[in-house]
């Protein structure tokens, strides 16, 4: 953890001054976790220029204040965060006009704003946060290359011990275990293993089908390091690779690879889509790609920008995206390859070094 | 799956006869799940007395379509889940007043209901398909009972692989490969392994720390079958068992014997929750459990009812809750021991059947 914090609250205070706000009341965990440190799930964060405020409860005390120290005053609160609201905001340096997140506060909680009475001014804010998460500085990304070298380890581990006749769940549990072998702290998403015909679904979970000779195998998955995502797929081909499989494989790698040399901060975020996209409906799969190129991660693994055909946007310098083209056919299987990519000042570097070629396994 | 679904459905149309709505706007992803069956991340469903809709995406459309069957018409939209619903709600049969879930819907999106015009009248509800869900029905308890034997059966065999000097990450990977081998479909939560010191903390998260003898080890977890979450606590020694050990572990072994046998649905939540925490007062631990005793499983691993010293209302028969007492001790440890328990007709029963006592391993 630390210690960009005081760094990233700073700029957030510089954000309330542009929009004219005295404070912001932060009930995003991931924002909580990236100006406090507090990785608990459950904590409301009030920042202002003069004070910020976490409030949590009973099972995240000691942890609280570890995570948190010196960046802002920890209140544990017995009956309801918001309970500790209402107590501790009187008393806080004069707050007027408050921000809220408008898309990390439920309608339930909103209305709580507004019965809280005239003495303060709720206004819904979007993105405020969430924009600076955006671009990753140099901690944010090594937090990230680890989190994606524990799971190209894990991944490396778990092929060698793939068997023809195991279940989808079985292979989830390998790669799972060797995740947590390697040091993850968490999985960034529900691990998808899908085998044959459940490869056509982009998000199959595992189950109890059994790998057999002439399968696709499509692994996406992610690790946890400090909190931070990595998302990475690989599709493989059981026993033996045939010459459909190598056909549709071959023309996700070269969008995949296209894209991944292509995209840049700078671009909108569209045209980045438009990278593999372009070159998939050329070779005539157009309508067997129907989601969109990628994501940024971070802290969340789906977070600012999306890579996809009806984004606003544009992307910026810093941030972390996926790229992750795909085609997926109903009764046979799918392919897809995913890779995570950095927009650098001296263009994208593409931060996944796993094989992309299509490796018969099991 | 199936099928209860037609009667759960009709259940809900009633409560909106009662509610005077024409709909209901779902957008809990349990709650559609528990309606329609359908599995995925991302759909908004419309229900009224003529017709149900199922928005989602393209990464679900043969699952969702496979999944919700008849039970709803399916459409997958390309541009958002918001632009399929302002695509589709003019042609469904005349509604006017439509309901929508005030703890499911962020600020952002009741903003896209203000701004649909003045065509409906969108009122805030809560709870209705909650309401539904706290009473389990037979199909839904066997789902339950086998995310618990799941759950049982993977920790009987990591118990038997935990060994002194393995990190609590090791030992997290070692039960949740044993959950995916005995057939959960995910995780119902985040993996709690917290040792010595860390079991302190009522909701830790695995690290790197080695399990030393003398240690208290603090293991919280549960499976995932067809959807419904076990969750499920037990505590053990590290090497032996000494004194202080047995006596903390002795006083919430007796405080959850006591709730689980005098639970009964008709009862407060605030009397549930006193249950244990008057016996654990008398003892003098009362300032040590600082967390409330439990809470409702079924499709999410935190649904209604509380039962806590803060909150309203009273037990439902049918419902399946979990009693959790705790004493945690800064810088010493913690014992916790979860059972999952049925609110029957006949009285409560305990489903949970791993043995509590205090056990040495490793």
């Amino acid at each position: 953890m630390a210690d960009g914090r005081e760094r990233r609250l700073a700029a957030l205070c510089e954000r309330l001054t542009v929009e004219q706000l005295d404070g912001l009341l932060v009930s995003g965990a991931a924002n909580v976790r990236y100006l406090t440190g507090f990785s608990g799930s459950s904590a409301l964060l009030v920042v202002s220029h003069q004070e910020r405020l976490l409030i949590t409860d009973y099972r995240y005390a000691s942890q609280a204040r570890e995570e948190v120290g010196a960046v802002a005053r920890v209140v544990i609160e017995a009956v309801s965060l918001w309970n500790g609201l209402w107590h501790q905001l009187p008393a806080m340096p004069p707050l007027r006009v408050i921000g809220f997140e408008s898309v990390n506060l439920v309608h339930r909680d909103f209305q709580r704003l507004l019965e809280s009475g005239t003495r303060w001014q709720w206004r819904p804010t979007t993105g405020l946060v969430e924009a600076l998460r955006e671009r990753k500085d140099a901690e944010e990304l090594a937090s990230i290359q680890q989190a994606i070298d524990c799971a190209e380890r894990s991944l490396a581990v778990t092929v060698a011990r793939i068997s023809t006749g195991m279940t989808e769940l079985e292979v989830a549990g390998l790669l799972e275990s060797a995740l947590r072998q390697e040091g993850s702290d968490g999985f960034a998403f529900p691990t998808i293993v899908a085998s044959g015909p459940n490869a056509a679904r982009p998000h199959a979970r595992p189950g109890l089908r059994t790998l057999q000779a002439g399968d696709l195998l499509l692994v996406d998955f992610g690790a946890r390091v400090d909190g931070y995502c990595s998302d990475i797929t690989r599709t493989f081909a059981v026993g033996a690779v045939n010459a459909q499989q190598q056909e549709v494989h071959g023309v996700v790698r070269a969008a995949n690879e296209r894209a991944c040399q292509e995209v840049r901060f700078g671009m909108t975020c569209r045209d980045a889509d438009r990278l593999a996209r372009g070159y998939i409906e050329d070779r005539g799969f157009g309508e067997s790609f129907g989601h969109s190129l990628g994501h940024g991660i971070g802290l969340e693994v789906h977070e600012a920008p999306r890579l996809a055909r009806t984004a606003e946007g544009v992307l910026i310098e810093g941030a972390v995206v996926t790229v992750e083209p795909g085609i997926y056919v109903p009764e046979w299987g799918g392919v897809r390859i995913e890779d995570d990519v950095h927009l650098g000042a001296a263009g994208a570097r593409v931060l996944t070094r796993f094989p992309r070629e299509l490796i018969a396994i099991g």
